[in-house]
């Protein structure tokens, strides 16, 4: 089918194509190459470029939908303008300073890489050339990673006042134009990512050289990796302080509502949801596809080398590098039709039902819809790309279906452990009786404990892939064998195949939340506000799955960049330094144990700076609103307005000011082992530092999350006392279960979702700094 | 000078005493085995022998004479009673699940050694010997451990009263007591491992086969630490449920003093200090020396083995193997000699010294006299019994200083990190200005940033060690080099050496807390009470670094073990089946990867099962509490005495309910992944959860330290608000710190010590059941 289908199509148009790509290719160009080794499997890179533009297209056609929706009333617009306004001023001066940082460490990176080329000949090319291409596919990397965040963030902090308004049609209307508003980030993102890496790989001369293209690249995941760390950790620390300090003052102290206009932190709470929730969340799952596809290259680049080597062959055959891309770019289609699938015309609760469930389950029906049209997907393209080179094609469709299954468990353990319906959230629930101190016992043995399901979960999905993936006889270096490290690789693109969706529906969140606070702050009507507490409240599931979704992609994506990275310093780099089966991360060598100790203490401490400059803001903000109640009693009574401003400008000073230095933290510590301790140290300290960082993200995210639901159980009515009696708000339990919620805060929404980049950061710069630790590590 | 002592002393009653030490080589008697492979080098082995019968006499004398003092009035014999009775009562019944579960496992253990040893022939000796061996010293390990932790808690439980009385004499006074109290079990715990230990080598036939002797008494280690986990856990629940129960309702709600006899909880609360702390952390240091000399003595072999294969002699010469127990041995005549240093009978605080320090100060002479005195033993040792066989003796020497340098600056870190004087502890209680919330952030980021300092310097002494080792050429595997390791031994061994004055200081925290208890319960006069508030404050101190110290060496000892495990696998548990260098723990092989990630999640589950055992169990305690308060209001006027026995049973039966399940999932866990994913998958998931277990123990010892200091930091006044005003007792800024102390209590007392005990276990069921693992994994 597959040949056919090119020979009809495809060669009538070849020179002109073919001059056409090779306008990318910039690297063949220069080197006057004719297409001599040209494939015409190559011909497949089309998938992913027609996949991604379609997908901005796409995006743009939603963009606009949604900013055709009408503005509401002068309040909400009032209120909406000053979350832009501080969004904006935030987002200018959180990516000025980390365009400094990118820029410095571009050039740090390619003089480096330069030098050290040219000392030790680790490459075939230039020793420039090395230094600029790296150094320039980071500062790529580096800016479509922003770009992805920045325009998403743009279209959501619209999207919020036009939900609001649109919440006066009914639930139908809101939940379009805030699932759409989420989707414009959503497909943004995957696709710039796509695009991204594909037309690296076509610069760095992958048509002529496909094979030597992949190495190449890595500097745009570690770009891509490095924006994201601070955009979430920025994001993040940004997002807690407004919020916890609103908490702890509004909410346990004054006793006024969320969202309360009088609380003077509520607009920088509001400007929090976007630029952490939204921005942050985007730069993480842009880094988790671009990462996952450089690396299944690199993977894909030793299956062809092994299959090219055993049969003889002298060209090695690309369609295993280029069936990562493929995968990643049918996977955004069926993202877009799967959001298409979410009915929203005939939407309304009737009959007792919660409008919460009901919305949820239109979301629902998107999700397993995109879920079930990537399984036909990724069985296609495993058909179409492989059958050819090994009659055990279908085992990486397989892989691809286990991958979406975890994905799909993913989403149900994370439910199960953040939803008040479950044990978990109402054994935290029933904690605060007996005060804030049960409360926080309780809530940190469900976060220890949430790690379990999800562990067994991830150790399913690569063990059963892996096992399936040795049946395939691809070879091995001795002890690993080469298929079966494809089939994890393929069950990694299978689970980010919905990304796209799954982004759209996480990006909701924040819209939502937004929508809500205006809603509020503006004195809508009761059955507005009712409306979007509903979204809200899907809002909160639908972040927590999301995050779910995140960690174990990132984990997968984790596995995927140091097998790579194992790849890469097994073969030197592409020159053969350096034998298989004599490289291994051998756990028990100690100058290896003591780089693991050192990785899973990095992680803890990265944690304890994450938490604790959320922990330093709040006191701030807290000082600022107390300060504030007690300057003007006014603001209490409503009939004077609170010092906004203020507070935006704590959170925003002090976000920037305490994210460089776990930042930096995390960059220096890899490039520090692997040059003081060798690129097997540099492996293992990798390794342990992932293991514990996939377990600290799940405490981190599920615990938070289920404190956050367990206050929210309790607001609900569902906790009752001995004699039966409603702990509802106000009530003691209500209080320890605020404090709970406080301290969930920075665990979910700052330390755990800056884990999932922080594991993906160490395996990118280590991949990157290879040549490096060999060089000095011979 | 050694084989001039041995020629003038020893050579005379060589038959007599050749015969009596043959009494205890049953194994030699029953295979009628002549002296032919004595080596006079064994005479050594008298120094341990000799050294614990010693200690053992030392523990009779002091506890003689702590018995001798008076044991006050009858108000305070009342409470005493009271407390003898309640923790009489707890470890009866815990004692007998913990047999029914010993024996149980015993045969277990025995049974399926002996039919797999005849399946697989993994052993040169019959099958039923090899079962009934490991099963014999499994059980002996048990009786042991247990027996070392009751006694001296029998010395304990009367020391309190005595010290309690003896406040009334003078703080010189008290402290000899309390101290000479806590150094019987100190000694007796020390004592009872190192001749338990020497009485399985000779029982094994270490005389006659001194280099198969090590593999076979690891069953005794595995009884030790099986022992160890269940006193340390069940312990550790019982007294965390009563303290915090104690705590939140009477602290807080009720507003009543610690050790209030108004309070129902606070006997249950008393008794927890002594089967918590007194007999959990014995079974805790009485495992890690077993464990480290079982450990050590195998690499020993392995160094043995090396040089007599190098040398091409016939035999072996044991030097290697006896040298941690001649060590051991050393190390507790040093720790007499430190505790003899102490001098009580002037001790008064003068011109405004605060009398804890003065006490504290004292104290440290002891230690750093013990550590003097056992860095020159450590370095006489290696001469002695090592440099005929190395001219790199001196090597070793300083691998034992290494080893002590480590257990000073554990110590000093600890103290950095739980002492109110510094940073850590000033920011917990700063940030409990602005509520429980930004209190138990900023704990949880100083206990996540407290892993650094320690992992750092572990990281230290075993580069260090190893790097020192690698320069005595003793030969390596291939990878891992012979002498290294054996160096990282001697760095163990080196900060075990001052464990018997350690545990002193130890289990002197419990007895002065239950001194201040009584005093507090009985309405002594001030002037006593303040004598008992300076040594809890010592005591608290006290407590703490032995946490440290326990880590520590835990983790030390873990690291022995495994690569003991490694050393037992390589050479096919002495039939050498496998090729030491084919055998490697390669992280990036994904059933070993799997298995580490999977290892590390057991930590985090166990901690969950562990503080949220805490967490039930307090629940109902304070449920109970406020049930009294509420059914008879004579009670909080103080004309009433509560029930305390309700207290005291809620306690027992949770603590004896909770320990089973996560004490049975560390148990089996290893040997599932053993069973099914190999010997090498095993090791490398013992090796992961070891270093989660080392940073999460950091986090939950030093932890829970500074949220308790924190409390009392602001207790003792220290804390003001802007305008200068003291927050002390009763201020918002004390309830919040409260919170945090509670959320503390079972991090540092239930899971923190549990998770000493548990890393240790897990590498001895690793390494007894390895033969499996290799007969199921050829």
């Amino acid at each position: 089918m597959a040949p056919l289908v090119r020979r009809v199509f495809a060669w009538p148009c070849l020179n002109a194509a073919q001059r056409c790509l090779l306008g990318l290719g910039l690297a063949s160009l220069k080197e006057g190459h004719r297409l001599v080794n040209f494939n015409p499997v190559m011909w497949w890179l089309a998938v992913p470029i027609v996949a991604s533009v379609a997908a901005m297209f796409f995006a743009l056609y939603l963009s606009r939908w949604v900013l055709g929706n009408d503005t509401g009333s002068p309040a909400m617009r009032k209120v909406s303008d000053a979350i832009f306004t501080g969004a904006q001023a935030f987002l200018r001066r959180q990516y000025q300073t980390i365009a400094i940082l990118a820029i410095v460490t571009a050039i740090i990176l390619g003089v480096l890489l330069a030098v050290l080329t040219n000392i030790a000949h680790t490459s075939t090319d230039p020793a420039w050339v090395v230094g600029v291409r790296t150094g320039l596919a980071f500062l790529f990397g580096a800016v479509c990673s922003g770009t992805a965040g920045l325009i998403g963030m743009q279209v959501a902090v619209r999207a919020n006042i036009r939900t609001a308004s649109a919440a006066k049609r009914g639930l139908g209307a809101a939940l379009r134009v805030s699932l759409w508003g989420g989707a414009v980030s959503g497909f943004l993102v995957i696709s710039l990512s796509l695009l991204g890496v594909t037309i690296v790989y076509l610069a760095v001369g992958g048509l002529t050289n496909p094979m030597a293209a992949p190495a190449a690249i890595v500097g745009f995941g570690f770009g891509a990796s490095f924006v994201a760390l601070f955009a979430q950790l920025g994001g993040g620390i940004y997002t807690k302080a407004a919020d916890v300090g609103a908490d702890l003052v509004g909410k346990v102290e004054a006793g006024i509502p969320e969202d309360d206009p009088r609380n003077p932190a509520v607009i920088a709470d509001l400007v929090g949801d976007n630029v952490g929730d939204c921005a942050g969340r985007g730069a993480d799952i842009f880094e988790s596809t671009a990462a996952e596809n450089i690396g299944a290259m690199i993977l894909g680049t030793s299956v062809a080398i092994t299959i090219a080597g055993s049969a003889g062959a002298s060209h090695a055959n690309p369609s295993w590098v280029i069936f990562p891309l493929v995968v990643v770019g049918v996977g955004i289609i069926c993202s877009m039709f799967g959001l298409l699938a979410v009915r929203t015309a005939s939407l309304t609760a009737t009959g007792g039902q919660n409008p919460s469930d009901v919305a949820m389950g239109r979301l629902n029906v998107g999700y397993y819809t995109t879920a079930a049209l990537s399984a036909i997907g990724v069985f296609g393209v495993s058909y179409l790309l492989l059958h050819m080179e090994s009659s055990y094609w279908w085992v990486f469709g397989l892989a691809g279906l286990i991958g979406i299954a975890n994905s799909i468990a993913f989403v149900l353990i994370t439910q199960y452990y953040t939803s008040g319906t479950y044990r978990p959230v109402r054994q935290i629930a029933e904690a605060s009786k007996t005060g804030a101190g049960t409360n926080i016992i309780a809530g940190l043995a469900i976060g220890f404990e949430n790690t379990a399901a999800p562990v067994v979960a991830i150790c399913i999905a690569l063990g059963l892939s892996y096992y399936l993936g040795t049946l395939t006889g691809l070879g091995s270096n001795g002890i690993i064998s080469v298929g079966g490290i494809y089939a994890t690789a393929v069950a990694t693109m299978g689970m980010l195949m919905s990304a796209g969706y799954v982004l759209a529906m996480d990006t909701f969140g924040p819209i939502t939340d937004n929508a809500g606070g205006i809603v509020e702050m503006s004195n809508a009507p009761e059955s507005v506000r009712d409306i979007t507490d509903a979204l809200d409240g899907v809002g909160n599931t639908t972040k927590a799955l999301t995050k779910g979704y995140g960690i174990g992609t990132a984990a997968l994506a984790a596995f995927l960049l140091f097998s790579a990275y194992l790849e890469t310093v097994a073969r030197g780099n592409g020159v053969g330094k350096l034998n298989p089966a004599a490289f291994n991360v051998d756990l028990a060598n100690p100058p290896i144990f003591i780089a693991g100790l050192l990785g899973a203490m990095l992680i803890f401490l990265f944690s304890s700076f994450a938490i604790r400059a959320v922990g330093v803001a709040a006191q701030a903000m807290i000082q600022e609103v107390r300060r504030q109640f007690r300057a003007n009693p006014k603001i209490l009574e409503g009939t004077a307005e609170p010092d906004y401003a203020t507070c935006v400008d704590i959170s925003t000073s002090s976000a920037l000011r305490q994210m460089i230095v776990p930042g930096a933290l995390i960059i220096i510590s890899p490039i520090l082992v692997g040059i003081v301790l060798g690129p097997e140290a540099a492996a293992g300290f990798l390794i342990v530092a992932t293991i514990a960082g996939i377990l600290m993200a799940l405490v981190m995210n599920n615990g938070g999350g289920a404190w956050d639901n367990a206050k929210k159980v309790i607001e609900a009515g569902f906790l009752k006392d001995d004699q039966g009696n409603v702990l509802g708000k106000k009530s003691a339990a209500h209080d320890a279960a605020v404090v709970g919620d406080t301290v969930g805060d920075p665990f979910k929404d700052t330390a755990g979702p800056s884990l999932h980049v922080v594991i993906k950061l160490l395996a990118t710069i280590t991949l990157v700094l290879a040549p490096l630790f060999i060089a000095l590590h011979p």
